[in-house]
């Protein structure tokens, strides 16, 4: 099978159809109609096999993932979603396979409201890149370098279940049979937290999503703001599963450096504060204010309650 | 190093520097301004060590192409180029060899006017995916699917360079000194013709890059213009260089089914033909009309002069 008909069948139709695709699957590139008076936001992510995922992973719930962490970029500059593409990189086409990984990538997309609009297919060690593109009115892009002096920093969910779910697929750990499935969901089928990015585009002075652990997140937020933040250990919002699932060390460190949560990270200043939870309760997405901005560039001080607390990171790098 | 600092070092200030880039490299996503009126016209190609290049490639020539491939599926649509996403997936981090690719892809993207706007870098085997953005006035882009039977089917350039030059590197044919740097220079640095894809947005009822030759890519047009052609094999153009470096079947055989040549193939309609040369003459690039469309959909037929040509395709293919 040509590399043509390999996309134009299993991808020709994935996710949601758009009135603003003029040509999606099937030509040199794709055209979308971008709305007057928006801006357009571009993440790309890639995921290898035995880096990003193990040679034996569903690939239905592959396909969601790929999809969920890129809208999720876009959902921390609260854009809002709507076109996809795929890079992908086969060592040989497996009917079965591709069709289930097809699937979980258009279910999700369709979940998002986004739709592929073409890619590449080619031969070589499986690497999936995915390329998602959303739009925000003009200038409300919510970036890295917002964040001042005293703001509150807050986090969306609970952090630490999908770094608990890898150790979980590794065999690393034991989850009572009650929470397995809530762990399992958190690893393999994370959510994008998309509305709620959109509204913070009026209370946030900056966010990110978090891939990488708190701990290794968070500082890109102080780099790029030229600031530094104060965060409280003992507020970090942690799931029922994950605090039953270990001791507390263990499950802040999951918190911490633990990655692929895909929940936000982001800061308000002290006058938007007040709307804060009226704004963003339509959502049903808790949050949690774990800290405040404080003017020490670069540096990220953690506190228990009022006592210092100590803490070796060790994120997750690629080289 | 980080996979952040990386990205960062390399690729932070690749490419021109655009004033419609409202954040590039370093957040979430980047953020850029689409001019009200426009569509976006959006590419992906993936290159892979061993299927796309070889290993001991010039990482410079590398970049260039990389940049030059997806630029040229632009031109193909008669979008203006604007913006590049990278997602480079790496054995290893190798500063010079990094540094080389980063340079040459950043001169090309200068050259095509693009500015590096984000991307992902990971770990695992060498895969580069460049996601190329431009944009055309509203309405406007050419597609595949506009050819109209009675159309004249045109190319730009010459034919079966590149074809050669694969051959040149692989030692598997002697070509002159004379020749030499033009049909390597053909293969490493192709040029992608953008401006006159620009131009052609008046003319052209359907246009295509020939990546994977002529006998692999018009068929795409007539599939998704559901119209067949004739093309007259005397008329396809092809170099003094081709010419003196092998018999005619052979340099014919480059010029139809040999890859990578990225000059356009384009049909216009009757009405369009007298003003043609006249708009393409600024551009210097030569144009040859090879054939015309006809009304049996999906078959390519080929002649010589006025006797019917025989010919057996064996395109490129990924799988």
């Amino acid at each position: 099978m040509g590399e043509f008909e390999l996309i134009a069948q299993c991808f020709s139709q994935a996710g949601r159809s758009r009135t603003d695709v003029v040509i999606g699957v099937g030509d040199d590139g794709a055209v979308v109609q971008v709305r007057d008076g928006f801006d357009l936001v571009v993440t790309t992510d890639t995921m290898v096999e035995g880096v990003h995922f193990f040679p034996d992973v569903d690939p239905r719930a592959l396909g969601h993932k790929l999809v969920a962490v890129n809208v999720s970029d876009l959902a921390a500059m609260g854009a809002e979603p709507a076109w996809l593409s795929l890079a992908i990189t086969l060592p040989k086409v497996e009917d079965a396979w591709l069709q289930a990984f097809a699937e979980g990538l258009s279910e999700t997309a369709d979940y998002y409201n986004c739709q592929l609009i073409g890619g590449d297919t080619t031969r070589g060690p499986l690497t999936l890149t995915v390329i998602a593109k959303g739009f925000v009115p003009r200038g409300k892009a919510i970036t890295r370098a917002g964040a001042k002096v005293g703001d509150y920093i807050y986090v969306t969910g609970t952090l630490g279940d999908a770094a608990l779910g890898l150790k979980l697929v590794q065999n690393q750990v034991e989850v009572s049979k009650k929470h397995r499935a809530h762990i399992l969901q958190r690893f393999h089928y994370p959510t994008a937290r998309v509305a709620l990015g959109q509204a913070l585009r009026t209370i946030a002075s900056s966010a990110m999503d978090i891939s990488d652990g708190l701990c290794g997140d968070l500082p890109h937020i102080l780099n790029r703001s030229k600031v530094g933040a104060i965060v409280d250990v003992s507020k970090i919002p942690m799931s029922q599963a994950l605090k039953d699932s270990c001791d507390w060390q263990s499950a802040l460190q999951c918190a911490l450096s633990g990655g692929e949560d895909y929940e936000l990270v982001f800061t308000v200043p002290e006058n938007k504060r007040g709307s804060l939870e009226v704004l963003l309760s339509p959502y049903g997405v808790p949050i949690s204010c774990i800290g405040r901005i404080t003017g020490l560039a670069g540096k990220l001080e953690l506190k228990q309650g009022d006592q210092p607390f100590t803490y070796q990171h060790s994120g997750y790098q690629h080289f």
